[in-house]
């Protein structure tokens, strides 16, 4: 949409002014300097469908990579009033204030989303079912701000499949500085070159039972 | 949850103590009187999953029935401070300003939503899944919230099943007020005793077309 262009422009605009040698990776737009030793992984609105219809659930998602190393990550929620930053080795943050990913250790004792897109190979989309069918609750549904949820310890388990390294790198700060863990499907770090998979929740254990079951 | 039995306790002695004839159907406790010239129709928190993981898609639905036909509904999202009221040959409104559904007359220009849930029959199932090809934005999730969003022409068609009375009767009056159309799955007016299924829709044309691919 125009929204999502004219936003990031202005986005890319802001970081090209002031650090000229850093690369961008973007949703709209051509991939700049993506070998500089900073990147910025930009997704203007994620979540663009709730933004058209007037969900809220949209929010601007914003990672800087150094080396190819996630270090910050912002979720911007406008419609919300929330706002997500994740900085390496720092806690996470909502509107100032530290939170936490739930502790909960059981996929019984699991509240779990998804935003109910599709799932690429028969495996993922075996084990999600299996892990949906263990969960407390499911819902579907929620864009960027599922991840916000997690990071404040209200939703344990995100899954999801074909995303873009705009629409994950932001997150991985947020949910590892709250407590939480994040890879792709097969329980490894994800990169802008991972393979769109996405596995988010509220800590190590749980992880470990997750990536368990989706390549059991 | 306790909410829910809460809520809807407080609803059910605010209604009998004003009107003790009256009928009542909840979610929560049994049926009253639901031969009376006048019942309620309440579900205390639609979106009950919504609701405990702080989500703000959940609401509370209240209709009211005379001699079996719906002539109050209302829909109340404090989360979202939305509140829509729908009155037999009234135009629906949302805190208190009228709203209209949209005026789109073709599914390839429609914004769908679904809470996701399961479908009952394959054809049913089946047709969704050639509307949601159709359509040009879909989206997954929202609760009661869902249907506010129709009302006030945000979205175009949202298509549930397994659905229980407290769930739908409150939307009849207002999707119906804001110029839309609410049926079952066979294109039929929904009553306590439907089968759970529901098609709505932003007007009488489009609705005709998507009963007749759900029932091609």
């Amino acid at each position: 949409t125009i929204a999502d262009q004219n936003t990031e422009l202005k986005i890319r605009e802001l970081i090209s002014s002031k650090y000229p040698s850093h690369g961008i990776i973007g949703e709209e737009y051509e991939q700049i300097n993506t070998k500089a030793e900073f990147v910025w992984v930009i997704d203007p609105i994620d979540g663009t469908r709730s933004f058209i219809a007037g969900h809220k659930d949209f929010g601007t998602l914003i990672a800087l990579l150094h080396n190819n190393e996630p270090v910050l990550g912002i979720i911007n929620c406008p419609a919300h009033n929330e706002r997500w930053v994740g900085i390496k080795d720092h806690q996470t943050t909502c509107n100032d204030n530290k939170v936490n990913t739930s502790s909960i250790q059981k996929i019984e004792d699991s509240y779990l989303f998804t935003s109910g897109q599709f799932f690429y190979e028969p495996f993922f989309k075996k084990g999600f079912e299996k892990i949906k069918e263990k969960s407390k609750y499911f819902r579907y549904g929620g864009d960027c701000y599922m991840y916000g949820m997690l990071a404040s310890g209200l939703i344990d388990i995100v899954i999801e499949d074909t995303l873009k390294a705009h629409d994950y790198m932001a997150l991985v700060n947020i949910i590892e500085g709250a407590g939480g863990k994040i890879t792709d499907k097969f329980g490894k770090n994800v990169n802008i070159e991972s393979d769109g998979s996405l596995v988010a929740s509220c800590n190590p254990k749980i992880h470990q039972q997750l990536i368990s079951i989706i390549n059991s």
